[in-house]
């Protein structure tokens, strides 16, 4: 991966250079000079990035043909970005998560927080998933692979480049195992508690660690309730409510195969009498409990992103607020609601006026005791406080 | 405290009800009919609140000398606001602290978000500690008083009115012992760590348990490292690092009592030697520290307030930046940083930009690893989420 050709000069527009000299790790493309010099550089080239005057401002990863077109790596122009480059980035993100964790079930990169833009691994012990999702880290995966043995020697690498962010860079999609084998579900581990997941056919990387603190958090105020786990997925919230002391859960999905995951992580943690794993939509299924006038001790409502992108943006926060007056109905007084959003589009603020607004809508007062985030082996860049992207609140209702 | 004379009746502009019969716990004085019938009900009375038509909205507390005049306790307007109200609405904020904790120390009432307005008590063990911050609750004391009673049977109840907030609501200021008696700092349990307190004389009601979860945070990151704790008041993150596993910590603070009280904590918890109470002004502290090119493995700033009102907007966001730029020079490459403003009028993108910034003036990248709020003994109002005050960042920096 070493440079044969000298390395493309990315000049910015007069004063844009600020916000890179302070740290943030983005250039748009109205923001440099985009002349057919720099149209003519092939995506995912490393470049030198300099002011408008020339004075050097770093090394990037460039896509002439996307919104953010530069990718700070290094704050030297002439940093080497190759295999050695990549494993002492690998090195540094996982002296991190051995800080954080005892064992080895984490995200081990999460992109420019990580100093490796556009790029999450998820590690499930010896199997690790790998997304590169800019044309940067898609022509730097083979020395990527290179600096996953030298730092980690995975059994298996799985390349699950299928997400909607590659569409944005040019990038077609690709499912493929780069290592070892991979053959259906595998094991994880997360609070104690024992998990399937599958890489190469579930959603994202197959499993989501962001959760890890948020699913804690309500599991400690499981105990003795009837719990009810909306959009289960592969049972992360259900098997840890079971596990923290409920006296029964029920998991509701509408995937066949998340659920028969759910179902044998039961099995594996001694819950499975505990458990009902239930395939129904997950309105319909808040609708008919409501209007039967059920009550459950506590209430998961972890839906996938309801805005996926700006256009969705009133169709989705009207999703939130509904969601949360269905599940506010069916938990009983005294009881314990989680609702969460991972719409990057929602933030903070807006998720909580919906939730608000969502327990007006169901006449129900209570508190919020936790305002959570994605774990810590998600950590966010400075500079970039948007990408916080998962926001879960746990609220008490009267 | 029953009433004798006919409950007042508080009548809304046109169409200022809504946010009420959604849930929101006040209406500000020009959103009410201020006629000279209103201006002359006494401070602190409990009212009957109705819509611009006469429509019933619930009971309240009223003060017409200051902009939230109304602060709701009841949908009824004709709730009975006595002792047995009082006494249901504590037997509920410690249901849920119970539920939370193992050991009777915490915030067992937060105000609106408890359904007691403008009400805090803070509970060691067998002593209370309240603060009535509205002529609402000042009037209620005495039926509060017995409803703690009821509820607790303290041994000891201070009476720690000398808050701001009360001048704003006409009150003067007073610290009390109601009940029992008081004899210099109290002993305390936080994270299964030991403190001393003083409710008489030391910051608010002596002790600030909404630091919780963020102390449990960095301590799990101090195993191995030279920590140093700025604002280390009694030694609340100081003594939790040293419990974690620091190899040594400094804790700067300019109270002698505060300090005492800290070296009290280190000798109980058994980590003594390795900690160090040092007496200083932490800007000075660490300016100097800083231009001796020392450095810690955990750097903790925990300040009071910078931002105590409005118009110290600027300066007091100034100093966050200053705050942060100088505890990121004297962190280590690799190191961890904390981070914290408990200032209402910084909300957590203002506090998130001066935190980038100071990163940015001392020239270091980083990760945040976790932003945390108060813990959930201090609950959030779904309808005041301005007054979730405290924000703590967890930094790891390269």
């Amino acid at each position: 991966m070493s440079d044969i050709a000298p390395r493309p000069t990315i000049r910015l527009q007069p004063s844009r250079h600020k916000r890179v000299q302070h740290g943030h790790p983005w250039v748009y493309s109205n923001e440099i000079h985009m002349d057919n010099t720099a149209k003519a550089i092939p995506p995912g080239s490393v470049v030198r990035v300099v002011t408008h005057d020339g004075a050097p401002l770093g090394a990037a990863t460039f896509n002439p043909h996307t919104l953010i077109c530069t990718r700070m790596l290094a704050r030297d122009p002439e940093a080497q970005v190759d295999r050695g480059f990549l494993a002492e980035r690998l090195r540094r993100a996982l002296d991190l998560r051995e800080r954080l964790y005892g064992r080895p079930f984490y995200r081990l990169v999460h992109a420019e927080a990580d100093g490796l833009p556009a790029l999450v691994v998820d590690r499930f012990g010896d199997t690790v998933v790998v997304q590169a999702n800019s044309a940067g880290m898609d022509r730097l995966t083979p020395a990527l692979l290179e600096a996953l043995d030298e730092v980690l020697s995975p059994a298996a690498v799985v390349l699950r480049n299928d997400s909607p962010a590659r569409g944005l860079e040019g990038l077609g999609g690709e499912v493929r195992v780069a290592k070892g084998a991979l053959d259906g579900p595998i094991r994880l581990e997360e609070n104690g508690s024992i998990f399937f997941a599958d890489p190469g056919a579930g959603q994202k990387t197959g499993w989501f660690y962001d959760q890890r603190d948020n699913r804690a958090a309500i599991a400690a105020l499981a105990r003795g309730a009837r719990v009810i786990d909306f959009y289960s997925y592969n049972g992360g919230f259900a098997v840890q409510c079971a596990k923290g002391g409920a006296a029964s859960v029920v998991a509701v999905d509408r995937s066949e195969a998340a659920l028969a995951n759910g179902a044998r992580a039961a099995e594996a943690n001694g819950v499975a009498g505990l458990c009902e794993f239930r395939r129904a939509d997950a309105f319909e299924e808040l609708e008919r409990l409501a209007a039967a006038g059920e009550r459950f001790g506590v209430v998961i409502a972890d839906p996938p992103a309801f805005v996926k992108s700006k256009k969705d943006l009133h169709a989705g926060t009207r999703a939130y607020r509904k969601m949360t007056r269905l599940a506010a109905s069916i938990t009983a007084p005294g009881g314990f609601l989680l609702v969460a959003s991972c719409s990057h589009n929602v933030d903070v603020p807006l998720f909580a006026e919906q939730v608000s607004r969502g327990l007006g809508d169901a006449r129900r007062s209570g508190r919020i005791l936790r305002t959570g985030g994605a774990a810590p082996d998600h950590p966010v860049h400075p500079y970039l406080p948007e990408t916080a992207y998962l926001k879960a609140q746990v609220l008490q209702l009267d």
